[in-house]
């Protein structure tokens, strides 16, 4: 996957996003990665809705998140994601969180995500969402 | 409904329930309401999953919260709940939390609930659930 | 306080923000809020961190949420906050949240805040923030 | 490290930890982990808290997660946590959550964790907790 899309989604630390050592709480930049990954399906023109609809599921089978520095409260950061690998019956999605003021990478961290179709088991992606992500 | 019973729920508070002012973020309160109500539920032989399996549910149509004292990390908080209105088709619990190690009161609040049937409209509560909740 | 200034502050539900039932859980609600009050502060040209730097916090002391309908994963909401009490040492902000899609209003609330001092007991708000909130 | 101390935190999944798939959102076992790790210190002799009063805290600076099966509302979790490594500098934890219930291994995973000092920079351990954790 050369020159694959980079989609960024941008976010405003809330005081709920801390914790008492003054940073973002570690759990939450998983929610972060999720709301970037949901940007991303939104900017390849389609939507988890829709998928979920039909029956499907892109359950998270593996997260990792790296921490190099903290985000701290009103900083905007930047989730830039890209996947990174799509295979026949799951995908792997990159994120890499800077803040915007300065442009310093904060957290990198990865998501594995398998397809679980209508009868709940584990399934071949759907063609509609293939082609969405290998245009 | 004179002598309600009380339940007391037990919960210690994590990092990730604090924000940077080093105390418990004022939402999570209402999880912490919410984690009484299901201990409230069980202690009444009840629970909330067999009410849903039957198509009902309870959403809340109202929350309030309180807030007199903070509650910090590791503190075992004591939530008090007790039921203080049961009526056709709603019912109010009402909530009091102390700190355990010196009987403190921190917060106190209540949530109304109302009874959607089946088919997603409101309705009456279940005999089932009337008779666990007035024995 | 006749016209008062709205702030409307726009979010995009996430997985992470939804329960069991397929809607926002009622305690993120708070978390909405506080994201809202976070955009007026600095609608008027303050900044919440300013104001901890110099050692005031405004907590919370009484939260209000009213259920009238579901937000669902993907909605994207509007969290329209205006501030409807400034008193000499605490203030009171009401928030309503529509649907951007069809304007259907979701939820509606309030929030009380004092003011602590650097010394941490209740004090008068500083005029640097009564001239912000009142120009 | 041969024969490890385990520590099994307990817990109940409430309905603010799940999502609309109706189990629970894949970054609350982030949350889960904590709590487990709140209480090895605890049950070792030492709390989290008295090592944050001497100036010293202990960031994630890693943190993993593999989902094999997803935990619903209601069920009793057990997180089983100990210490896999002990450097002069870092530490790892490892988690393996199960379900009371039947014994089901849902998640396994671990974080890694620095010892920063007083003065917020990367330090060793101090001596106090190298003592709890390797008696």
């Amino acid at each position: 996957m050369s020159d694959p899309l980079h989609v960024k989604a941008k976010l405003r630390v809330i005081y709920g996003d801390t914790d008492q050592m003054g940073v973002v709480y570690y759990a939450n930049y998983f929610r972060f990665f999720e709301f970037s990954r949901s940007e991303y399906f939104r900017a390849v023109g389609g939507n988890y809705t829709a998928l979920e609809k039909d029956g499907y599921g892109l359950p998270v089978v593996s997260a990792h998140c790296d921490y190099r520095r903290p985000a701290k409260y009103e900083d905007l950061l930047i989730i830039d994601v890209h996947l990174s690998e799509l295979r026949r019956a799951s995908m792997r999605f990159e994120y890499i969180v800077t803040r915007e003021s300065d442009g310093e990478r904060l957290v990198t961290g990865y998501t594995v995500h398998a397809c679980i179709g209508p009868n709940g088991k584990p399934t071949g992606l759907p063609e509609s969402v293939v082609k969405l992500l290998r245009p």
